[in-house]
């Protein structure tokens, strides 16, 4: 396997960085070709190379930031640092990918600012893969654009529809907005106003849309392979439907990453839940791992640019 | 066991009128008390009169519509004049309660005309009860609020705290904010807004805010009782849940009913899923007949007016 470069962010989660160094060794010693770049405080990363295992040794490095961005509990002032430096470390070439399990308004405003939006973008959108009834489906956005607007809904079924071509080989995916309801009107106000934008809307790798599905066909897979939606309904379900599947006992062994892929950034940058579990840190470096090594995020950008699709414009201009 | 009479809408729901006659007759079998009025054109309710088993004739009477009600797919027309004739029903005495497996709008407006509201109510909200890893939490609103302002989610906390205490049987339940993060200022901007007004609430029964709640927390049932948020989320969440326990298989024997009551007008209404199979039917009629018989709605109204509580005005003033 080729090499990958991950910057990892040492302070990001609720239980850094314990919990993503575990994940971090884990990752390791499943993939060979990693190369890890653990960012945070000289403390916290001496600490852990000393431990290392010595055969781990040649694939982790550190990078320490000042001690001021220590964290503080609460505030995620020394997240915000870390994650800003793990950013840095792909903007100045020293790493392929970042990954980070802090707060996720401050991994999208690093990733933006550290990396630049892909062209057209003016909210990039946290995608989650799903397992269903039928196989996978892409969620997005499951947690970036909070209080999003029609047309940041219809940027991200154009983002979405390329990541699920991109990520899951999908040939012509088909693009639902997630409603309460599938007869058109269904739906809160942004939802009424989003369908028609979607309905006219050209989207990318020959997806179609498929109009409004409900909470229980992102279980089943049947109808959309792409669910579009606003990043607090996306978080809220993604949060939920995984630890439904979890008390189900459903999570099969080749289940998808517990990690969100930010789409819409010029790089690799992957999102684990502040909860995350070592493996769940594992998997999303696997997720990184994976992106990077198919170009996914080259090939995204190419099938948006070179299918001449337009990102649809926010009539109200905010970014 | 008493007799309790339930009018019940023949035309709602996507199978209407063959999965409410089903779930009606299985709804009978298993109570020998339940009287249902079956309120739809004369056509669908005599087929199914004709139908009946001898046993359960006399559990079951018809009151036809005219004709012209007929549903119109897609309009909900002939749905909404069967749904308003089964809550006359309910208001002119002929029943003690009423369900519907038709649109939500359509019954909520049908109930909040037909009955009237609960003294202080602006904004009736559903409430669903749902299977945790600890046991049972109401998750309120699931469907009616659909673009629910702060003071509407304050409303709903009134409401649900009373609910958990009458329908669970809960002292002092515990009553959370959904949101994306459980720090304060996580969330949408209806979220960030919300929270204040409910950390100032007071509530009846004894139960107290604890504050923002996530995803994973709705299934776990360990931060919350009583569940708040708009009709949007609550309606895709419950969905996605219920179809993620169906695939992992974990809907117990004695699962909650897979119907929502009602909350904040002057009588028993339920309402099923449009997609309700009869058990969800029959399980419906189980909690209508319930409710009536624990004098549930009685007793909410009492909890929340001799608590003095005030209902949260709602700032906008709308309905």
């Amino acid at each position: 396997v080729s090499t990958v470069r991950i910057a990892v962010d040492l302070l990001g989660g609720d239980s850094a960085p314990a919990v993503v160094v575990d994940g971090a060794l884990q990752a390791c010693r499943a993939d060979p070709g990693l190369q890890l770049l653990l960012v945070g405080p000289a403390s916290a990363a001496d600490g852990m190379l000393h431990a290392l295992e010595p055969g781990l040794r040649e694939q982790v490095d550190v990078r320490a930031v000042a001690a001021s961005a220590a964290p503080v509990r609460g505030t995620g002032r020394g997240v915000n640092t870390t994650v800003r430096a793990a950013v840095r470390a792909v903007a100045d070439g020293s790493a392929d990918a970042v990954l980070s399990a802090g707060p996720t308004g401050a991994t999208v405003s690093a990733a933006a600012l550290g990396l630049g939006r892909s062209p057209g973008v003016r909210r990039p959108a946290l995608a989650a893969t799903l397992p269903t009834a039928a196989g996978r489906l892409v969620l997005l956005d499951v947690g970036s654009s909070v209080d999003a607007n029609p047309a940041t809904l219809a940027g991200h079924a154009v983002l979405g529809a390329a990541y699920g071509a991109v990520s899951l080989g999908l040939a012509a995916p088909r693009v639902g907005l997630l409603s309460i309801g599938t007869e058109p009107g269904k739906g809160d106000g942004v939802r009424r106003a989003a369908h028609p934008l979607l309905d006219e809307l050209s989207l990318p790798a020959g997806a179609g849309y498929v109009g409004l599905i409900e909470g229980n066909h992102v279980v089943a897979g049947d109808r959309a392979d792409v669910v579009v939606t606003d990043g607090f309904t996306g978080n809220v379900l993604l949060k939920g439907l995984e630890a439904a599947f979890d008390l189900g006992g459903v999570r099969p062994v080749d289940a998808p990453p517990r990690a969100a892929t930010l789409l819409g950034v010029a790089g690799t940058v992957v999102v684990c839940h502040g909860a995350a579990v070592p493996a769940d840190v594992a998997s999303g470096l696997a997720l990184a791992a994976r992106l990077h090594r198919t170009t996914a995020v080259a090939r995204l950008t190419d099938l948006i640019t070179a299918g001449g699709i337009e990102m649809p414009e926010n009539p109200r201009g905010d970014a």
